[in-house]
């Protein structure tokens, strides 16, 4: 498998993240950040994470070992073979290579499902986030899930890209894209960043609500989703 | 025009250099780095500047400001328009937008012509470099130019680029190329990097000689031409 994430954190580079209409972003983001250097929504974030613990894109093992270290159980999961092999390296104790849509009953049941690190984009599309929140239901208590604002911007190449969005009938933040490092090149996947609102809307009828927002003057927001009852 | 290499100045930010195998790299280079901070063959070479200077591929002025310092008259010359810009804006007196082929009389005579920051490869291909060395022979005093070694690498990605270009005829280190910076794709171009072996050989019969190889452990070297007489 093609894994230029995975070789970005074995190597401790940076990588290239590749949108499909050809933006490119050089990826500031610490994978490796102790949790002083969170963003502030997720450190708040934090008091909502409890119990046994599903962390979803958990890559280099940033918020699973501050969950571990907190006590908490944690089963950390990654597409990329060299993220799960750096996590393990660096002290997460079950780290699986493992999709969210792959995720079944046989890894049991979780009280708090953690999508950090902007990660409620793993979601992927509007559908896709509404069929895995409906089978999600019966084995998780709570899914804690960061996302930035995509309406928060006034950069005219995101605006284009999200205008084009809305004429192909996708959600304006659903990226197109791929990871670039060195000679590797990632396969496309989509990665849904939505406004609090559209996310509200994303979760009607699945059997989950937002029971709490929270959001500081910044684009970048964690929500806090427990089932309806 | 594009300009991927200006705006990423101007916005004070990295770009990302493409390589027509697919190879990515983020720049780490300090296109605004003080003397102090530059590479030792480079701090080493300033003595071999003197008098009236054409700086090619001046970018942001790193090394026109400095000469300026040391009260030399510098020409600087950049295809970027955004570079010429912010060389202008931090105080290059004489910065103007030319690519290294378009040099001719009327610039006048120069002293040194100097290619720090890797530029002797804007000499593009050996049959480039040759035309262009004889060309500049009647005007040019001196030419101090940098380049990385390529042979010095044992990088699978590489060696791998190195022996397809032999393939084709080129120098192994002719390295094809563009700048990427957010949406904006810069054209492809030439950049060669190499040897001083190589340059030697390039240099045979142009009317040039190498006065002085200026090198430490490093893959980095300058090297200091004259004209034969």
């Amino acid at each position: 498998m093609v894994d230029p994430f995975g070789q970005m954190l074995l190597d401790g580079a940076d990588p290239v993240i590749e949108r499909d209409d050809g933006y490119i972003s050089t990826s500031v983001f610490d994978y490796l950040a102790p949790v002083r250097r969170w963003a502030a929504v997720e450190r708040r974030a934090l008091r909502w994470v409890r119990g046994r613990v599903l962390d979803v894109g958990a890559g280099a093992g940033r918020v699973a070992l501050e969950l571990q270290k907190r006590g908490l159980e944690v089963v950390a999961i990654d597409v990329s073979p060299g993220a799960v092999e750096v996590a393990r390296r660096r002290g997460v104790r079950d780290a699986r290579m493992l999709a969210l849509e792959d995720v079944d009953a046989s890894l049991g049941t979780f009280d708090t499902l953690v999508m950090f690190g902007n990660n409620f984009g793993l979601f992927g599309s509007r559908a896709k986030a509404r069929r895995l929140l409906r089978r999600l239901r019966p084995s998780v208590g709570r899914i804690v899930a960061a996302s930035n604002d995509p309406s928060d911007t006034d950069d005219p190449a995101h605006l284009a890209y999200q205008k084009r969005n809305r004429k192909r009938g996708r959600m304006p933040g659903q990226l197109r894209m791929r990871v670039r490092y060195r000679e590797l090149v990632g396969p496309w996947f989509d990665y849904l960043i939505v406004s609090p609102e559209e996310l509200a809307e994303i979760v009607e009828g699945t059997g989950w609500q937002i029971r709490r927002l929270i959001r500081d003057d910044g684009s970048y927001y964690v929500v806090v989703l427990e089932p309806l009852n």
